[in-house]
């Protein structure tokens, strides 16, 4: 069968087909909602005519979707497309119709005409030894066995048909019905059908409110089969969801050691604030649709918003960290963890401060947070934007072009050197031989902080160029901070690292998990950016350096660990206890002891159903691994007692129900308020 | 002075007038960018022109601005763009100057050429008694007089010339430099200073850089004078945070207790999911630019997502809770805590469930939720979109028009009933009488949830509408539910709600704050929408009811109340120990000392420079309110010993320093993992 457009915005592919009045009377007749209406049948019927290749009768694409005017208009576009889309759809169906009918005739043809065959292992309907037997009883079974073949093969042919009804949208049997009922002339064109739907016929046969719900399916996006969602984005299940929050309880926790204030920032930012910080990947931005008024993008980090957060609130000082989702059109890849929006856990410090004193505090928050999440080993790969800017001096590359050459130094990590040159000199038009140069510096120059620091000093590799010489002084000074404070081990000196962003100044860094030697991906980056805040306020620049720790691949390590360690047994329930009943009519007292239990900061659930069977609580309970469980019966109710079972160590007894609470807590049970860091 | 363009985009206002050579390094010259920076630029100037309303000599507003192709037209364009601004800038200057000169001049008149005047009290200049004074000596002083006048005059006119050229922009400092130094010919214009600003220019007076400097500023949003959010959006501070933290804790809990699940989704949808839910507030839906791939829309709610959600997913039974920001482009007001993007925290169940069974239990959780926050005395005012229907129904409204009248009835709250009959029956086109019908239902039936059901079961209000019927009997059970909950006493029964958005189909609810019986806004409101995942999925659909709680304001009441609980006093210190030093060159260990306390989850911070006076840090000790020091000295360090400071207790005690982290656990210290809730 041809395959009509996959999944979007089929118009007959409307829900369950029965096309209820209650939809129909929270229509509104607007004039936008029915040229989107248009729009979408309009473009779904010309891709099917498309796909049907111009098989089927009275399909023409002519006809809907230009600008229309008017109530009336719009109703009389969607009369049309409804009924050519019809035509399209009865004439594919009958078609549908005659296989199915022959595929069952053949189907039933064996065994009708076939006579009885000597049985073969495995052949349908085989199995029954036919020999002795009379030739009644051989007919017998033979009608038998054909009686229940030509079933089957209606069934399946019924099934077929439906399967193909689906595939054309199942909300075509309302249409069906209405303009072609059962028995009724064999073709109909679309004319006819327009006819049948006409939107301003009044009466018994009014199809406005028909229509109006057709077009109100249409248009909401109920016609698709599938929902959808955004591409490069996701939902987080609940499982995630406990997950993300072990890991940002863990990251929150290294940020207020170091006493970090938390802040958060819309999500989106004037357009303007975005512009011209974010070098080649501006590209990347999500702008909102100009709706009259200002013109917003979708944070792309959460750096620049902090730079303008620190400007607009004239703030001079400040140790923040930031948790929000930013949004980057990127392609999508989900084996790497690329999303389109994604979490950030950004840490900075503001200020005018002793050099390279608070670069050094954050490398080190970043290597804690890296060691308190099990991501195995990494590794954080550093630069100096400044050194970087000398040797691109030195090589003789212009000063209009080192923010693209970094750029093409930053892909170091995905293409090979021949490559990137070939960027530079061809697509960059920087001279052959200053990407040789170029070349000379940043290959094979990557190592252990000191040592490499100690071997360029040696060589004499950037002469006295001023930038060289303040950078690697800066270095010298921020190598014996973080050797202090025990983070050095984890650094790399690497004049390849680049990142390609133009607001960073000074010290730049990757940090990258390595597994075995072979590097997995960067999960968190960050540098120092001085002159971001002065673009925004005019009482001038505050110096930032910070870190941003992308956790999704983080994320999906950590779920991947905790599917492998409870194998088989699923999630620890989320409630304590269950209230469950024997008999029926104690809904409400069911309800009183949960009202009991949460006023007291016990979780707990009770059957939802008004009448539930005991053995259906109690599977609920042992399903759910829920730790206790209040039983009430006729009889309880009446003397005010419950009985409370521990099911861990099988007990249980009787007592006043104001005294679950205690009795409860006595047997270990965790309240709401202990459960920190735990959904 | 002629007021220019208040804040946005002034081409002139550039930081702070320096333009940096390092800026000039960091410039691409792409032609998106560089257009961007053209088009910001020349609409600047057209608004200044306008705003001068042709006085200025030179000022046209022909030129650039239109389709410009190519770098090299598109530099062209930004160097005329440029030449014209400042021609406009230099006229302006010039102005002011002769008007400052001027009364520069005619404030030291009175000094040079006024003679010495009796003293007069409070008069400039006066104090100084000239009776019995030579001649010489009255000369004299008048000369310093005049001389301190007119050295006054010209600091005031130097100030006010400074002042306007900020108006300006103190950008136009280095261009006027570059085009018109000091002491040049009188008049600039345009073609003149486009001349001197070529960007083709080579050598010594190369303009490429500078303009490339220029127009970065221009375009990345550093020309306006004051940094700006997206209109109704806001920052949160790191107070508001704390508090922020400790409302959504409140509300977690009572979700947990109710054995909720909490799911996350992306802030965008694709457009068609969330079209023609909203009624008429889909015009708040704030949609992205159609940037080549899918259409995408902030999401307006949490509800439609999760539909979606349960569709995409296959979820037949959930209880979830979801606390994100939600976006609506609706005029925002700050007082009535009203924004475009704010939280919300919803909590749904979807099932099928015994009958109102869990809507009973999304009230109570409203209830519990509402309890648990400052907020006062609250109410939940409670209806039936069937009951509604049936109304309308009655009344002889058409089917089709039951959404907008409802529109129109949920804005009783804002409006009196005439003004909303007027809507009905002039906007909406409903019969004056139908309206009338309306009124009589609407009006004046609200009040104790079981006192209106008895009086309209009683009264026959809605004879046997199988619809009210239906209703009836289900609110009738959804009271003796809450009565069993104990949540009754906060329910008022209310016909004139009707709740905007189009996807309820049974209860609905909203809850607002009472306060000495006046109504403060609405805080949380929800429903029964069992038809909305069926819009989505095409297996059929899932009855949800759920609630949707607005905190923004209650965060507004929490804030304040903190503050006024606070005094003075400020908030309470973020971390337990300050690492202090006396004497140079310690800075790596206080590091050290800071990383020991880390590792043991203990917040420290040590000052950032490298050479902190002692007395500085106490300073910040006590004005942040931090309860303990450790104090290192030179002896100390060489010792391998500490001092251990006790803030609240004023004791003090040496140790080694290995057991700081012991010794701080005993005395009281705080470790960053109990500290559950608060950041």
């Amino acid at each position: 069968m041809t395959e009509f457009n996959g999944s979007d915005a089929g118009p007959l592919g409307v829900g369950d087909g029965c096309v209820q009045p209650r939809d129909g009377k929270q229509t509104e007749l607007t004039v936008t909602f029915l040229s989107e209406a248009v729009r979408v049948l309009t473009s779904g019927c010309r891709e099917r005519s498309q796909a049907l290749q111009g098989s089927a009768n009275g399909a023409s694409s002519g006809g809907g979707g230009g600008d229309v005017t008017g109530v009336e208009g719009v109703l009389r576009e969607l009369q049309f497309a409804l009924a050519e889309e019809m035509a399209l759809s009865v004439a594919v169906l009958r078609q549908e119709e005659e296989k199915a009918a022959a595929a069952a005739g053949s189907a039933s043809k064996p065994a009708t005409g076939g006579g009885i065959q000597p049985p073969q292992s495995g052949a349908p309907g085989g199995g029954v030894d036919t020999a002795g037997m009379s030739a009644a009883q051989i007919d017998k079974i033979e009608a038998k066995r054909a009686a229940k073949a030509a079933k089957e093969a209606a069934k399946r042919a019924a099934k077929k048909e439906k399967k193909k009804a689906a595939g054309l949208g199942v909300g075509c049997a309302e249409l069906k019905q209405r303009v072609a009922p059962a028995g009724a002339a064999a073709a109909v064109g679309a004319d006819e059908i327009a006819a049948k739907i006409d939107p301003f016929r009044t009466g018994e046969q009014a199809m406005g409110p028909f229509l109006c719900a057709m077009a109100e399916r249409l248009s909401n996006g109920g016609a698709q089969r599938k929902p959808k969602i955004a591409k490069g984005a996701r939902d987080f299940l609940p499982e995630q969801m406990r997950v993300r929050e072990q890991a940002f309880t863990a990251i929150r926790n290294v940020f207020k050691r170091h006493g970090a204030v938390e802040i958060d920032t819309p999500v989106f930012e004037l357009k303007e604030t975005l512009t011209g910080k974010y070098g080649e990947d501006s590209k990347l931005i999500y702008d909102l649709a100009d709706q009259g008024g200002e013109l917003l993008a979708l944070r792309y980090d959460l750096t620049v918003p902090f730079a303008r957060y620190l400007a607009l609130h004239g703030v001079g000082n400040i140790k923040r960290f930031h948790i929000a989702k930013v949004y980057r059109r990127d392609q999508p890849n989900v084996q790497l963890g690329r999303f389109r929006e994604f979490y950030q856990c950004d840490f900075d410090i503001a200020g005018n401060y002793g050099l390279m004193v608070p670069d050094a505090e954050v490398l080190s928050v970043a290597c804690e947070i890296l060691s308190a999440l099990p991501i195995g080993n990494f590794q954080i790969k550093l630069n100096h934007r400044r050194l970087l800017d000398a040797i691109l001096d030195i090589c003789g590359c212009p000063p209009e072009k080192f923010r693209s050459i970094c750029s093409a130094i930053d892909k170091l990590d995905k293409m090979d050197w021949a490559e990137v040159r070939q960027e530079m000199v061809e697509e960059k038009g920087l001279a052959p031989d200053s990407a040789d140069k170029i070349g000379g510096f940043v290959n094979g120059n990557a190592g252990g902080a000191k040592e490499l620091w100690a071997k360029l000093t040696e060589e004499k590799k950037f002469g006295d160029h001023p930038d060289a010489v303040a950078a690697m002084s800066e270095l010298e000074l921020l190598f014996k901070y973080l050797d202090a404070m025990g983070t050095l081990q984890y650094v790399s000196f690497d004049l390849s690292l680049a990142r390609g962003l133009t607001y960073y100044t000074g010290l730049i860094y990757e940090c990258v998990v390595v597994d075995g030697g072979i590097r997995v991906g960067s999960i968190a980056a960050g540098g120092r950016y001085d002159n971001l805040v002065g673009m925004f306020s005019a009482s001038g620049q505050t110096p930032c350096v910070g870190v941003s720790i992308g956790i999704e691949r983080v994320l999906t390590i950590m779920e991947k660990r905790l599917q492998e360690e409870r194998g088989d047994k699923g999630a620890p329930s989320n409630v304590q206890v269950y209230v469950a009943s024997v008999g029926p009519g104690l809904l409400e007292e069911r309800m009183r002891v949960g009202r009991l239990l949460w006023s007291n900061d016990i979780s707990a659930e009770y059957s939802t159903l008004d009448n539930p069977k005991f053995s259906k609580q109690m599977n609920e309970v042992l399903q759910r691994g829920i730790p206790f469980m209040v039983i009430l019966g006729e009889k309880e109710v009446q003397q005010g007692v419950v009985q409370l079972k521990d099911m861990t160590k099988h007990t249980q007894e009787d007592m006043r129900r104001e005294d679950v609470p205690q009795a409860l807590l006595a047997a270990g049970c965790t309240l709401v308020t202990q459960q920190a860091g735990l959904s």
